[in-house]
């Protein structure tokens, strides 16, 4: 046990000594990729046209926005060769500009944008969660299939180094067998949009905040054990008026096929929070703010032995892009896939099922 | 918002600030409350025999055991007036040496005991959980009511100075209203007592690691809410044949009437540790190593304020038996009475038949 401990303690510091590395990153020739950013709103300004300038390979050449003008600054700060209507981006209007599209629109919005570019022979990123329903995602899923272009879900956790290296060290069995998972992200949804933002209204936003935010617990469950829960259980209320149309709070169980069960919880009303933490047979490992904008302090426990890492930071918009970009140069398929984010709208529509029936729902993944 | 977050603020470090006081404590008279330790394992000899010599109102006069003589160094060391197997104690033996019986015994034997207690006029301090099943634990508490003798049970976290001040803040309002409650403890039970140990067998301990360790996530929800769950859902598994009789992993959530969710987790067979995060509209409070020996740092968020505490550690089961004695001698009902011993086995039961069915189980409170 103290010997296992110290050679797992040996190997964890190991895949920490080089914290921020890219480990899916292949030299690639060709490029860059032009992006058509749709959806021009706070998270496009702030982060996606940002993260596209900052990364070599891509670079924003249209715009498609259903508000923005020719004057707006974010037009001559990106130099972008055409600003598009909706329905111009839908009619195939300057499909000759751009390679792939950046949607970042409400989620309702997702697949229509998606099955347009498919139609174009335009890859996709698209936020997360993929589509307001997993029928809208299936149906995405399959147009991106067959026109043979990428199509990604924009699950920026998966290229925060601390989710990297915390997954290689349950790899390498570090922590032993994975037993449990503990996650939760809350946030105060009101004080960061106001009462009248589209992810209060289910038909555009296809759910609150467990499908919002309480899919950072759930797609992070999977993506560290690399696999999909068979059932769950789940409970959603609301309390505030604000919320009568959408889940104010969940708190679901994912039940994974070797016996994880991962216990997460979110709250659009909550002290903006998150944590994760993994149980292991051996050892375990939390993550304090995984979620936030930069993961904090990282602590691993092996037996007796017990490490803290604070990695350095990374922008993991930036991290995304150049992941998306790589694979499409380099031909792979992208680990979180248009199938990764059409399970965890699975998973969150077998949450709301139990939530409402009191039913352990198990998955039948399409 | 500022400004209420830094009245709360406040309002947390006045809590603190007289970290160990026994809010609970009355001036007495009378006394000693004289002991029958009944099953003298490691338990009762590494801590409720100390903690009884330690509080000035109790002393131990007597031991019960299947298996200690006279020459047992225990009995020098407590100078007790009888050592008593565990027929005589049934039969009356010594009844004029004792005023109160401590159950330290595996669960299954704990309503004997508490019955024959009740027989001879004893108080009852019984370990935690109260019982092997709610039946048991019901006819524990029907029996100490009718005998009008006080019936405690032995949740030595509710003296821990963290859980009471942590409770006072919340009642305050400090974290605003409380929306989730995350908590875990795992031990490696193996590493502990071995294979034959009397944990693993159901018919003597009433369930695995969800009664035995599950109980304080599960029991510390109930006490800092001051609510009962309404309703629970659960899973249960094992893996390791040592386990295959009980319940090695557990993993539950427990729905409180005001709408809370508590997500709870335990495993018999995972890195000792344990965590407990109460979520608030305004504010949160995460304390690091619970259930452990000493709780570790607390941690108070209130908007943006945050603040770190790590009080003076105290001895829990000094606290309890301390407590005990004074609710005696004032003539006081102790808070974690049989009743409160009894809704824990009713709400694990509950889980167990949810792990069976998979579906929601609301829980009638007898």
């Amino acid at each position: 046990m103290g010997e296992r401990a110290r050679e797992n303690a040996g190997n964890v510091g190991r895949h920490f000594a080089d914290f921020t590395r890219r480990d899916w990153e292949q030299s690639v020739e060709g490029g860059p990729i032009r992006f058509a950013v749709v959806g021009v709103g706070g998270f496009a300004r702030n982060r996606a046209l940002p993260a596209i300038k900052d990364v070599a390979a891509t670079e924003t050449t249209v715009l498609v926005s259903r508000s923005i003008g020719e004057s707006d600054p974010v037009v001559d700060e990106y130099g972008v060769d055409a600003v598009l209507g909706y329905d111009e981006f839908h009619d195939g209007a300057a499909t000759e500009s751009y390679d792939a599209v950046y949607v970042a629109t409400p989620n309702l919005f997702h697949r229509d944008y998606a099955e347009s570019a498919a139609r174009y022979g335009k890859h996709v990123l698209c936020e997360k969660p993929l589509a307001a329903s997993a029928e809208d995602a299936a149906a995405m899923v399959d147009a991106c299939d067959d026109a043979d272009v990428t199509l990604m879900t924009a699950y920026r956790l998966q290229f925060e180094p601390a989710a990297r290296r915390t997954r290689e060290i349950i790899r390498e069995g570090c922590i032993g067998r994975p037993v449990q998972i503990h996650s939760n992200f809350s946030t105060k949804l009101l004080d960061n949009f106001g009462p009248g933002h589209w992810r209060l209204d289910p038909d555009v936003a296809g759910g609150g905040a467990l499908l919002d935010i309480g899919v950072y617990p759930l797609n992070t469950s999977r993506f560290l054990l690399g696999e999909d829960p068979v059932a769950v259980q789940g409970a959603t209320n609301s309390w505030d008026p604000a919320f009568d149309r959408v889940d104010e709070h969940a708190a679901f169980q994912l039940a994974f096929p070797d016996g994880v069960v991962a216990s997460c919880s979110t709250t659009f009303n909550g002290q903006p929070n998150s944590q994760l933490q993994i149980v292991g047979t051996e050892g375990s490992i939390s993550i304090d703010s995984p979620y936030g904008d930069v993961p904090q302090e990282i602590v691993v426990e092996c037996g007796d032995m017990r490490m803290e890492y604070t990695g350095p930071p990374v922008d993991d918009v930036v991290e995304e892009v150049a992941y998306f970009a790589n694979h499409i140069l380099t031909d792979r398929r992208p680990e979180p896939d248009g199938r990764d984010g059409l399970a965890d709208l699975q998973a969150a529509e077998a949450v709301y099922e139990s939530a409402e029936t009191g039913e352990r729902i198990e998955i039948d993944y399409l």
